[in-house]
C-alpha cells in the first residue's frame, strides 16, 4: 500500500529528499546467495551522476552508495538491503527564492496544496535525486536478473532529442556509450550536440523520448491481468520525474495499423517460436513471448528554466519566476540509466514471481524445450 | 500481490474467462452508506454491451450485473461487493479450430508457455470480455467520486481512429452520445463509418486513440512516488486488452517542446490557482493541480480476423489460421466506457487514500479556500 | 490493502454475508495444472456444515461450492478462482427483533457505530457463516500443499471444553473423527457430549480450545520479521470468528520455562536434525524446523444465548436480549475444520512464497540432503 | 507483499542486523505536519535500550536514532521517513564460536538451512536488535495517534514472570515506571529481583507475560474479517522476537467461560455505551467499542544461556553449546516498550485506515455524539 514502494515480490521503498541528510532505498525480497558489493552499483550510479558532462546538471555528487544491510561476506542473505546515498554538494541557497512561489511545471504547488509542508530545497522528495535510488536499487535487480535469466541483456538509449528523431535503421549500438546522449546514431548525436548547447546557453530546455529494451527475456514473465509485464513497465517508466507518456513496441502508432499488419506472424524455429515481427514489443497479454521486450517514454523538457514564467506566490500575487539553480537541459539524458534500473527490477520481481506461482514455463510446443524462443534473427 | 487485483484502498479482484459460467468482481474498501443498485452499474454496462450495433462484436450478452454482496436496503455497508455476470451466449463451437493453434497477437502462446493449460475457448482470461467487470465496479466507483467530489465528471471519447484524428478544435461533447464511434466530432464519427464498413467487410480490422478526461477534480489527489495519480492511470488503462500506449497531457509530444513552451504558466484565479495551460495533463509531481486530468491511450487493432495469418500449432508446426468468430473491426470503441471506468477507479482509490493519510488539503494559497482551484475557461 | 483478502502469492478475498444472497471467496495465485473439483472442496465443507448433529447449529445448509472460474477441463488455470455457496435456509425472520437492540458479545454495536449500517439478518458479514468461504479455499490450499510438499498432513482436534482439558498422553488420532468433537479422547468427547447437552437445554454456551497441526511440513517456510511462518498463522487464527487466543508450541505456558527447559536440542538424525522436543512448535525465527507446527486457539462462548442479558437498543434505551435464533452450543466445534483450513493457505502461500523468492532450501548440514528433517519418533 | 514491512498505510520497512552498521526503519504514509523530532523517539528508546540496570543485557548502545528524511523544519512532510541507529558495540569476537554451530531454540538453524547464509554475529537479522527500530517508529505512531485520537493512552507492563503472576486487583499504574520489571504491583517487582537475580548468576532464563492496554481509545478502529483490530494486534505481537502466545480480552480462559459469563452486558452511560466488563478486551468483531484494548503476550525464555545444551554442528555432528555472550535473564522486560510501539502502530494505521474508508464513524446511538463511549468506570 505503501506509495513509495515499488514491487511484489521483489519490492523496495525510496526514501529521501534532494537537500536532506541522505537518500537511498530499502529493498526487500532479495534472493540470498547473490553476489553483491557497492562496486556492482556505483557502476551504474556513476552512469546517472550530474556533471559528467557540460549536458548534465553541474551539481557535483559523487553519489557514494553505501550498503548497510542484507549483505554478509559479500552476499546477498536474504534480508532487507539498505542503500544509502548522502548528499554532499546541497547549495540550499540558490533555492532560497523558490520557497514563497511556485515554479510553474513544477510539483511545487500541488505539495503545497496537499500537504500545506514542502521541502523547497531542489524540489525536496519530488526533485529528480530520487532516480540516484533508482539506479542503485536497479543494480541489485540486474543482479538477480543475471542469476535467473543469465542470457537476458538490458539496454536502454535515447532515440529522439526535440523533434529529431534517430532512423532505426542507423542505430548502431555499439555507439550508445560512446556519446553523452547515449544515442545509438553518431549523426545524430553530434547534431544534438549543437543543438543542446544553443539550448542551454538560451536558459531553455528540451524533452526526449527513451527506448529500453530487454534482450533475449525469458518467455512466461507477466501476469493477467493487472499484474501485466507491460502494465507494470508502464507504471515503472511513468513513475519517473518528468515522463509523460509511455509505449509498448509499436505504442501510439499501433492505432494506425490494420489488424494484419499489426499480428506478428509465427513460424518454427531452431528452439521455439520464431516471431516475423515485433510490434507487441515482446508481450503478448502481458506475459513476454521471449522476443525482445520494448518499451519507450517521453520525458518532457525540464521546467526549471531561465526564461520567465509568470506565476502566483504563497499569498496569491501574480509574479514571475526565473529559476537560477543547476538543471539539465535535457533531463531525459540522464533518465536512460533510471530506463535500464526500472526495466531490470520489472524483470527481477517478475521472475520471482513466476517462479513462485508457477515454478517454471509449463507448456511446451512441438518437441522444444519449455520456455525457449527463438529470436527474430534465427 | 493478487496479479488479478487493482486499487490500495478501493480495490478490487477481477475474476473470470469468456466463457466460463461467469464474470465479476469483488470489491473491498468501498465506504458505507453510498445508495447503489444493480440499475446503477446496467447504465455503464449497457453501453459497453456486444452487439449495440454493427461495428461491435455480434455477440448477444444481456450482461445483466447482479450484486451478491456488500448492499442492504440500497446501501452500501462497507463490506465486499460481489457482481457477477453470468455469460449466456457462449458458443463454444466457434472456437473449437483455435484449440491447437496460437492466433497471431493473442495471448495464446504466452498463456500455453506459461501455464500449460489455458481455456481456449473466446480467449478465456484473456479476452476483451473481462472489461465488463471493469465497467461495473467503474459504476461503484462512479458513486463513490460522486460523493466524495460531486463536481467532478468523467468523459471519454474515441479522438482517432486509423490514421484519421479528429481536430482539437472541431470535438463538440454533445455530439459524442450521438454516433457509436463516442466520437465529438460529426463529420469525422461520419467518415470513420464508411471506412469501418469496408474493414469490416475486409474482414480486417483497424486501431484506435481514446482521450478520458475528468473535468473538475480535485486538486490534491496523487502521491509521489509510485503512487502518482499518473502512475496508476497509466498502470489502469495498460491493463486493459490492446493497449499499447498511455499519455498524459502533452503525453509522447512533450518530447518536442521547450521548457518554456511546456511550463503550464499560472495566474490568480478567483477561487484559486488558474492556468494559462494544461499541458501537465492536470497532474503535477504526480498530484492533481485542479485542471482537467487528460489521459490517452493507443488500442491496437484486434488480432482477430479473417485475413489468414501464419503461425504455429502446438505440435510446432507452420499452420495458417483465420478466426472466423464474431469480433469487433474496431475494439476501440468499445474501450471508451472501459477507460471511463478505470478513471473512476482509480479517482476513487485515490480521493479514500488522500482522505486516509492527509484528511483534507492542507495548504492555502493568498486568501483562497483549500484545496479549490479554477478552471481555465475562468 | 483490502481488508476482506488473505495471503501474499495464494491470496483470496472472502464475500458475503449470512443471509444474503450468497456468499464466496475469489482465489487468486493458486498454481496452474492442479486438479482441482467441487468434489474436492464439498468433502471439506461437509464437515463443517451446519446442522451435522444435535451439537451445531440447526440451520439447513447443504452449502453446495460451485467453481465459476480458473478451472478448465478438471485442473486449475493459474487464474482467479471464483467459488460461490448460495444461501438457501435464511429465515430472516428469527433475526427481526435484533435489528433494533445489539447482542452483548456481538459485532452489532460496533459495526453500527461505525458503518452506520448494518446487515442484522444473522449477523450478516460478522457472521461465523463466512467460515465456509474458509473452508472451501482451503480445500484448494490443500492440494497446493499436497502438490508442493506431498508428505505434509494437517490435522486439527479439539483439546479442552470449558474447563475440561484432554490429557496430551490419552490422545489418539484415530479418535478424532469418531465424535462430534473431533476430539482424540473417545472418554473425554463422551463427557462433554454429557456436558454440551446440558449447557444447550439451559440456552447457554461454553468456550473451547483446538488445536492444529501440519506433520511432517518442509522445514524452511517463512520469513524474517513480519512475514514469520508463526506471525501468520496468529493472524490467520485470530481472524476466525470468536478466537481470543493463539499459541505456537509450548505458547502462554512459555512465559514459565526456565531458558534450559525450553530449548528443544537438536541430534543428527538419520536424514537432517532431529529435535528432542518441540517447544518451538516447529517454528524457529519465524522458519519452519521440519518439526510438526503446532497452533492452538481459543474460542469464546457463543454469544447468542437464551439467558437474558442486558444491552442498549439503537435508541440509547436500557432493554433485555434473549437471542432466539439456532446456534451452536459450542461453536468451537466447527471451528476444527476452519482451522485446518486456514493453517493450509499460510502452508499454501509459504510455499510459493519461499519457492519465488529462495527457489528450494540452499542449506545443508553435514550430508544430508537439503531440507530434510527427521521426525522426532527417529 | 514485503516480508519485513507492517502496516497498510502507515506502513514501515525494517531493515538491519545486530551486528551490521546500521538498524533502522523505513516509515511511509505517515500524515504530514505533525511535529516530530528525534528526542521524541530517543525518549522512547531510551526505555529499552540495553544495559538500563543489571536485568537487561550489558551491551552499551547508545541507540541514537538519526532522522535522515521526511521532516522538515521540526515537522513531518507526509513523505517517507527514515529513521538510522548506527550499531556501536558489536563485540563480533564473543559470537565466533557459533559460526558453525545451531544455538538451540534460536534461528540459527532454521535461517541457515533455508537461506544457506547467514550474518551469525549476535544472531544478525534474527536479533531482538530489531525492536529497537520498532520502538523507534513506535514513536511516529504514538504522534499520529495523538494527533487523531488525543485522548488515547498506551501503556504497557509485566504481568507475570516465570509463574510468578501478579495478583489483578493490587496493580497500580504509577508503580510501572519505578521498578525495572515494568511492573504494576511494588511486591511483587521486589520478588522479581531477587529471583532473576538467582536465574542471572545460574546462567539461565524465564520467560514472562506483558499486557499492554490502549485506554480511552475511540469506537471504530478495525474492519472485517482479516484486518480486524485483533487480527492485526496478534500479528503485531507475534511478530516480536520470542511470542509463542497471544491473547485479547478473557484470551485462552476465554474457553472456560459460559456464554453469559462472557457476554460484556451494556447499559446507557453519559455518552454513549457503558460496559458493565470487558472480557471482549476492547473489540467485538474486529472493531474496538470504545473500551480499553487489551492483549496480553508470552514471551519465552531467552535460549541463549550458559548452561550446556545438547546440538549438532554445520557438518552434521553432535556438539554441545554454551552461549557466552552478554544477553539479558529475562528478555520481556525488554518486550514492555516493544509492546507499546507495535500497539501504537496498529492505531495509527487503523486510525488512518478508517479515516480514508469510513471519514468519521457514521452511527449514532439515540441522541449521543457520533463515536463516543463512556467508559467503565462513568
Amino acid at each position: 500500500m505503501s506509495t513509495n514502494s515499488f514491487g511484489r515480490i521483489f519490492r523496495y521503498t525510496s526514501w529521501g529528499e534532494s537537500h536532506g541528510a541522505a537518500i537511498g532505498v530499502t529493498v526487500d525480497g532479495c534472493p540470498p546467495g547473490i553476489d553483491l558489493c557497492a562496486c556492482h552499483l556505483q557502476h551504474w550510479l556513476d552512469r546517472r551522476r550530474p556533471g559528467l558532462n557540460r549536458f548534465t546538471t553541474q551539481r557535483r555528487e559523487s553519489d557514494r552508495v553505501e550498503i548497510l544491510s542484507g549483505c554478509f561476506e559479500g552476499k546477498t542473505t536474504g534480508m532487507p538491503i539498505q542503500l544509502m546515498i548522502r548528499n554532499r554538494d546541497t547549495r540550499s541557497k540558490d533555492y532560497s527564492d523558490i520557497a514563497d512561489r511556485f515554479r510553474p511545471g513544477h510539483a511545487d504547488i500541488t505539495y503545497w496544496q496537499k500537504y500545506g509542508i514542502r521541502d523547497y530545497r531542489g524540489g525536496g522528495r519530488s526533485s529528480a535525486r530520487e532516480t540516484a535510488s533508482r539506479v542503485a536499487v536497479g543494480g541489485i535487480a540486474r543482479r538477480v536478473v543475471s542469476a535467473l535469466a543469465p542470457e537476458t541483456r538490458i539496454r536502454g538509449y535515447m532515440v529522439q532529442m526535440g523533434d529529431s528523431r534517430i532512423a532505426a535503421d542507423l542505430a548502431d549500438d555499439d555507439e550508445i556509450d560512446r556519446n553523452p546522449f547515449w544515442c545509438p546514431d553518431a549523426a545524430a548525436a553530434e547534431k544534438w550536440a549543437t543543438r543542446l548547447d544553443a539550448i542551454r546557453r538560451a536558459g531553455e530546455s528540451v524533452g526526449a523520448i527513451i527506448e529500453c529494451r530487454a534482450i533475449r527475456p525469458p518467455p512466461g514473465l507477466g501476469a493477467p491481468v493487472y499484474g501485466k509485464l507491460d502494465t507494470d513497465l508502464a507504471a515503472a517508466m511513468m513513475s519517473i520525474n518528468a515522463v509523460k507518456g509511455v509505449e509498448i513496441g509499436a505504442g501510439m502508432a499501433a492505432a494506425e495499423l490494420t489488424g494484419s499488419e499489426n499480428a506478428d506472424e509465427i513460424r518454427p524455429g531452431r528452439s521455439g517460436p520464431r516471431y516475423l515481427s515485433n510490434h507487441a514489443g515482446g508481450i503478448l497479454g502481458g506475459i513476454s513471448t521471449g522476443q525482445d521486450i520494448v518499451v519507450r517514454f517521453a520525458v518532457k523538457p525540464t521546467s526549471s528554466i531561465r526564461v520567465p514564467r509568470r506565476t502566483i506566490s504563497l499569498k496569491g500575487e501574480p509574479v514571475e519566476i526565473v529559476t537560477k539553480g543547476r538543471h539539465d537541459p535535457c533531463v531525459g539524458i540522464r533518465a536512460v540509466p533510471v530506463a535500464e534500473a526500472m526495466m531490470a527490477c520489472v524483470l527481477a520481481d517478475h521472475l520471482l514471481l513466476h517462479r513462485g506461482q508457477v515454478g517454471e514455463n509449463q507448456g511446451t510446443i512441438g518437441k522444444a524445450t519449455k520456455s525457449a524462443t527463438t529470436s527474430d534473427e534465427d
